[in-house]
């Protein structure tokens, strides 16, 4: 497709007028650079629209002139669903003028926000009305709710709270007509017709734009327990993992799994950081309940699944944080892998979820598999045991060159999507399918599920202009 | 359209086989009456198919034939949608040989079912393996696993489990094409393209046929609490509610408003019952607490509820069940509500939901608003408080004919509907829209939502043979 032609480039620029239209290739920069620099791209025009009616102007004038579009929030995304193709025919969109918290309903326990606010704003607002906004991630600083829906975005609290769609009660979406599509609703309970909604979360920006969100509050707990506990393997956790759930319900807010390697990696490389526990483990879980009544009674639900737990033999050790500082302290463990992997050398990542049940067959024929690929590499797999979504990183094996190790990205992505699928697993669990996976995806799903897909999006986006050449 | 021929009846009655396929009106009789008698229809044929592959085939002839399919669960549902017209052109494909539970999965806490399995067969299947299926409705002995993912069901344990769409991960569903779709996943998180399970979930059979459906499990608690509290007005309630959420969190799992008048009609008429506090109170509040832990833990967080709530001046009065049966005879008396109306003579009802602050406002609206309709009307508001979901049902006038009364029906559900969406409420929280709000849709939908609605389904049923005259 062509480039659009200055005098078009002037249209669009006069919707949100001339300082939040950017030209500047340095004004531009920061837009095409996304946070592992996997994907570059190139665009004549970044606009800055700052009320719904000037996005439906741009999709509208789009939509007439087939002009593709790339919606962007807080450019937080690692599978490129953000970024513009390198053809510089695409005009990036960005949310984040439209930044207002709308209005927060207590009583109802939902707040209406723009797109454009940052996760770490929404869950200020819902702080400040005594409500929790379970929705946490790594990036909460930057990331944007707009985005958080587009790419149905999970991170820690999903095992209690669910992912960004069972969090989401409405949305306001610009269609790629132009049109806008008030679903603002902020009911529990509504069966009238087809839940368009759903369509819309998930969809990668694929499918129209996403510009307001009715978002679910919940009680803010009054106490949050703490315990990392050792265990001698994988199915000692799914053990304890099956004891947490059935003692602490709902209120089991985080069952994270982390290998021995993480923990040394840890103690290794971050400063004050200190094995939780006296003697190693093969394997350690991070537990968290939350208590709507009381901080001892979270700590009492916890040392209720560590006493049951030791009785079945699945526990070889733990420690539950005596404080908040501790509490922290346990929690920055697991929060610092991602960042402190890179001390390693080069790592292939996997974004997989399999069955609850099968992550400790998931953890071994993965060992196995990535050991043909690249003999001695070092599995680094931690992550959401609960939802059965593990992070499942491959560190190069010690010595070996990076550039060469990561060249077998491909072959060892290939291996371990197929033991996943093998075990009726996802090679997406949280991150998406953008421009990374979206190769992968006609092996991963079904041909009548594919044209399903495809069907959605020439009915919703006949011209074509959403973002093209992400998922589908 | 034609009604079809008898050599295309022969065709489908063939893929059935003879004993399957329904053709004297006697055997076609119970398809075509509704529970409230309502919708009646007319069919020449009945066809039961005994595996996936059959209702594939029915919907592959009737795609080609351009036959109408009307599908049928176990023909609970309250607006018709589950009834073929009396045009006698409709072939109706029944469900209820599609009866397996197909797997559980204690420990990825899921179990995968046939559509036609009964809602009480598959609470009784996860109790078997020591789970809860949360889903509860009046109908579970003979509604199906199906038609609730149809109509995505609500019922009382909304407030802490979500509806049916909420407890539903994957689902196989008969395109109008023929297609199967193998969408029954299993997992937590799987962020891979668009989620197609949620448009035929609700969908009311007019997109596909449902035919199996895999569902979340829980634990099963180790102690429900449940008590009454009398209060004096609904704020007063909202203000409990708040309370009890605060303290209870996610154990909070029924939070039921009835008035005076129920508590009266139900004492009156309801052998056995039994006034469950001294002196009469205006409205009263079921709260049902369940804990993983224990019996004395439920019942610790309802005493504190009701103490935190005496100290706020919310409480009148109240009684916390002291053994399972005296729990059993209170959650009785709010089972008991629709069927017992009945004694007070006609009634009109309306099944809507408002943000659960505006209930209040709703109760005391609604109440002048019916007045003006029919001048000394009963309002028998009772329901889900903690939803926002009111069966705000209105009984006759003492003394007033019958159908005088219900003549008025349209009169006053335009009245009561106007004040929900002046509320920002909705008409149908629950039961759908099938035929009964058919007409009604246009006057609550946005023209861009409905001309989505109907992008939707052109796309996914281009020949229009899916349960015509339904939801759109």
């Amino acid at each position: 497709m062509d480039a659009p032609s200055p005098s078009l480039l002037d249209q669009f620029a006069a919707i949100v007028g001339a300082p939040y239209a950017l030209r500047d290739p340095e004004a531009i920069a920061p837009y095409l650079i996304e946070p592992r620099e996997k994907f570059g791209g190139a665009t004549a025009l970044v606009l800055r629209p700052g009320s719904v009616a000037e996005v439906a102007a741009i999709l509208g004038l789009a939509n007439r002139t087939r002009t593709p579009i790339v919606p962007q929030g807080g450019n937080t995304g690692v599978v490129g669903g953000q970024m513009p193709s390198a053809a510089g025919n695409e005009i990036v969109v960005a949310l984040s003028r439209l930044n207002r918290v709308r209005v927060i309903d207590p009583a109802n326990n939902t707040m209406t926000v723009d797109a454009g606010v940052t996760l770490a704003a929404a869950r200020e607002a819902a702080e400040a009305a005594d409500r929790l906004f379970p929705l946490s991630l790594a990036s909460e600083g930057s990331c944007q709710i707009g985005g958080n829906l587009s790419t149905n975005a999970g991170g820690t609290a999903v095992l209690a709270y669910g992912n960004t769609r069972e969090l989401t009660l409405g949305v306001e979406v610009v269609l790629p007509s132009g049109e806008i599509w008030n679903g603002l609703r902020t009911l529990r309970k509504d069966n009238t017709g087809y839940d368009l909604k759903d369509i819309f979360i998930g969809a990668e920006g694929t499918l129209g734009i996403i510009t307001a969100a009715v978002l679910k509050l919940f009680p803010r707990p009054k106490g949050v327990g703490v315990a990392i506990v050792g265990v001698s393997d994988p199915t000692a956790a799914l053990g304890l993992l099956n004891i947490a759930r059935a003692n602490a319900g709902g209120s089991l807010t985080a069952a994270e799994l982390m290998p021995r390697i993480a923990i040394e990696t840890v103690v290794r490389f971050v400063p004050g950081a200190r094995d939780p526990l006296g003697e190693p483990h093969a394997w350690y879980m991070l537990l968290e309940v939350s208590s709507t009544l009381s901080q001892k009674a979270a700590d009492a639900t916890l040392e209720a699944i560590f006493e049951e737990g030791s009785a079945a033999g699945l526990v070889e050790d733990g420690t539950l944080a005596q404080s908040a500082q501790q509490a922290a302290d346990f929690r920055r463990i697991r929060e610092t892998l991602s960042e402190v992997q890179k001390h390693l050398g080069g790592s292939i990542k996997h974004d997989v979820a399999v069955p609850v049940g099968k992550v400790p067959e998931l953890l071994a024929r993965a060992d196995v598999a990535a050991q043909k690929v690249a003999p001695g590499c070092r599995p680094f797999a931690f992550g959401h045991f609960g939802d059965g979504n593990i992070h499942l990183n491959i560190s190069q094996p010690e010595g070996m060159d990076k550039q060469a190790y990561l060249a077998r990205w491909g072959e060892m992505n290939s291996a371990i999507h197929g033991v996943v699928l093998e075990l009726g697993g996802t090679i997406s669990a949280e991150h998406g399918i953008g421009r990374l996976k979206r190769e992968m995806l006609a092996q991963v799903k079904s041909p009548v599920e594919l044209a399903t897909m495809r069907t959605i999006k020439a009915a919703l986006d006949p011209n074509g202009i959403m973002n093209p050449g992400k998922v589908l």
